[in-house]
């Protein structure tokens, strides 16, 4: 009958309508063939120079952040991580220092000129956290909280992505789009391991997804070897993995005294293992800089 | 050394504090034996009579939600569902109506004396929901997004929680937590099926949640069977199962004209398909409204 | 050119073949509209009464399958499990009784008149353990065994046919389509659980594969609860699923001291448990036997 | 009681037994800290240059094996690799030449002076199998046929070890203890990718388990870069993650005409691309010889 014909017409309509939405996406490589370059206080994340990110799990005092900011810079490293904010399984654990965090963040920053990066919760601390970070993290948890994703593409300032604890490649990618679509393409991915039924790791760190995501996407790929792993003695060998296999970046976790870390303490280097790891890394001739 | 023995002590304190929270969690049956019932406009949901909960994926339009309300009314139904803010994988897809979907339901509650539960995906939109809808379900995507935990658990009004797409169990209890632990108690549980490598199911329906979050909780747990299987021919089957095991209600989906709804169209059921369903549950002897 | 024009001729007919071959399946329901019944000793599995099978893990002693076969008879059971060949994760653990434990489960099954199961793990010996017992069970780590799949097949004695450990319903259907094409039809499908992220249970029990082996085979489907979950607690809720969805058989394991088991000690059920079991399932209306 | 005393007691000394077993299992580092190397035809696989092994997917004919040795051949390569016995899903997919198939294995690689590794399948072949092939594998699916690991374990001859579909990191040691258990110890690992919910790849390569196999045993391991991904444009850069990573060798699938192979078309690389493979994995710098 006409009706039914109307609908099924409305339905294919609608189905063309998201294919094409699909076809076009705008962090897609078929739309933007170049590599895009993200431009952290003049560190340009994407144009081929791989790079280690580093800093403590949480930002717990500015002694502690201080101290791993000169380590860090000691080995040439510009770009700091450290979180302000912690998603944290249950709500009596450690929740970070909040605001308190991202001054201590920025006050290192200026103080050892270099860029921070630092996780954001809540679509409403968005604009607040531009004053303080060089790079809005959007960790595994809120990787499908759309409501965040929209707010970060509405300011300017980079956004580094994580995938989902259970992400596929494509959720991933239309994610990063939530992104774009509000106007910031200023993304950095972060692949950082995906749960799967093994227990050797925390994670499974999926290393095709590298590739995979560079080919699709152009925008650069990072790899979290921390948290994909959990364990302090894979982290060399998964980021030379990362490094061979083409990730602009490795991000990963230090700290003075990790056993008592506020949290994650099993999976941080100290200073001493930090500078055999940097050591490690530069005899191997992947990392070159 | 000193500093050592007192780093060990804080270190050892800081577990210890950790651990005896999680003892005693809030939502835990250790800490609270009995059942907690959830009243929702005088349904009396874990009383031990076991309820069906349905209503169209999206809200699209007063007629759609009304005609879906006066359906299930019909077979006793009182609780409605419809989803007015709806997070979707791609940013091209159907958002959702947002607060003309709420006053939508809102309208048709009233006229049909039914209570309404609806997805809300941002902490500010927490405040304003509540004078609309009966329920604030908080989706898989969410379940994890701590800020609108926590901002549920703020308000005087139920909260519906479904299982995250690769929560653990106990993950999934900790999150209740975090709405427990602002204050609000009237939580229900929601096993809608987890990501697995099977693809028979868009997600693999975990029954023995159910039973596992009974003892470990005292909320009432719901099983969603349409995103569990995502197959309409499996609705039947599951929910009966559901029913059998212990859950405290079933919540399905039910549109005029499943072919062309704004989303999910391969899972509803039609008004023909959805008697059929309650006739059968009802022959069944498992369902007893 | 020709060559290559030749090639793809091929190349298609290959294909064209195999997907011929795919639907035809032997074991679809396609192919074989009516339920399939397989008869062993008498019980009419698949004949629309729902059976209980039971027995100890694994063989241990005459003595210890003796009395479990007694108890079992007093609650109305006919069909005895029993393990005789242990498939075991570590060389070292308990590989079972072998050939004696196939003889110890014949003499029980003699002297009570049951009919007995027990797992068979190298092709040679299937062609003995047919004198011995009355079901050839193929384990789950055997699934994808196909010698062993096809030895089964070539005899004249029942074979249930459990899922793989992380086999999707598709491979599940085709390594039953191997014991048929041999000539051998009556199969009996078991679900046992899937491999997931989820801890909380041994296996992830996916009850929706029930209802989908119905559609898609003619072949009885059984589900063990025991391994499914690994954990006593949930046998009975799990079993009444099981019941409800459509199971013709829920498969579960007794042993008189589950503390001293040489195998899987915390999922046994001892004879005051297994009591209560059969009575709260009759109660329940779900068990009719 | 004095009886459940000793059952205690029994209780305690088996699983004490058991404990001791997998502390002292012959496999582990703990046990042989020196890296282990498997002799194949005067390669030394494990003696810390890195190899690569490849070879079509299935054995074809003469002339197709005998043409992709040589060009193997010209790359330096000495390991072939060739299924002869095809363990396929469905029993209507091509199921390898069999004993003809080892025969034209070994008339290439006497012509060729290489070694070559192919699968068996049934216990009772590998008595044959040792006159034919210089590396007997066990696939994936037969991890745990524990009957083939003794019987592979009973000969001397090299055997290559794939990880199971979805087993985990214990179980995959622990089956390759089933081998050297029963005397023989030249035994390869091989990480082949494991099941997950991602579908961008055919399985996901769990790249961390290359240093966690090396520091649990003493073993040689290799990553089949071919199955872990099943696609062609990722060979490339997984192959040097494994490399990168310390895999003592990277295993693909090279064919004449890969749109016709009989099996695994859509992941081979012909002899132009794998000559490009070759090349640019040269120029990585991460292949040596």
């Amino acid at each position: 009958t006409l009706q039914h014909i109307f609908k099924q017409i409305f339905k294919v309509s609608l189905e063309l309508q998201e294919d094409d939405n699909r076809k076009a996406l705008l962090v897609s490589r078929k739309k933007h063939p170049e590599d895009s370059i993200v431009n952290v206080k003049g560190e340009k994340i994407g144009d081929g120079k791989q790079r280690l990110i580093a800093g403590p799990c949480s930002v717990e005092s500015y002694e502690q952040v201080s101290s791993v900011a000169k380590v860090l810079k000691e080995q040439g490293l510009k770009l700091l991580r450290g979180g302000a904010f912690k998603p944290r399984t249950s709500p009596y654990d450690f929740q970070g220092l909040g605001l308190e965090g991202l001054q201590i963040l920025k006050r290192v920053a200026d103080e050892e000129d270099m860029a921070v990066i630092s996780e954001i919760v809540d679509p409403k601390d968005i604009e607040t956290a531009v004053d303080y970070i060089d790079v809005i993290q959007i960790g595994a948890r809120n990787m499908q909280n759309f409501e965040l994703l929209k707010a970060a593409g509405s300011v300017d300032k980079p956004v580094l992505l994580k995938r989902g604890l259970s992400a596929t490649i494509e959720e991933f990618i239309n994610a990063a789009e939530y992104i774009i679509s509000k106007g910031n393409g200023n993304i950095i991915l972060c692949e950082r391991g995906i749960r799967t039924y093994e227990k050797a790791t925390r994670n499974t760190l999926d290393i095709s997804a590298v590739p995979i995501l560079k080919q699709e996407t152009h925008l650069p790929v990072v790899v979290d070897v921390t948290h994909s792993t959990g364990r302090r003695d894979l982290l060399l060998p998964t980021a030379k993995a990362a490094l061979a296999i083409g990730a602009d970046a490795v991000m990963t976790e230090v700290h003075p005294d990790p056993a008592v870390a506020l949290s994650d303490s099993a999976q941080q280097m100290d200073f001493g293992q930090f500078s055999k790891f940097m050591g490690d890394l530069r005899e191997s001739g992947l990392y070159k800089l």
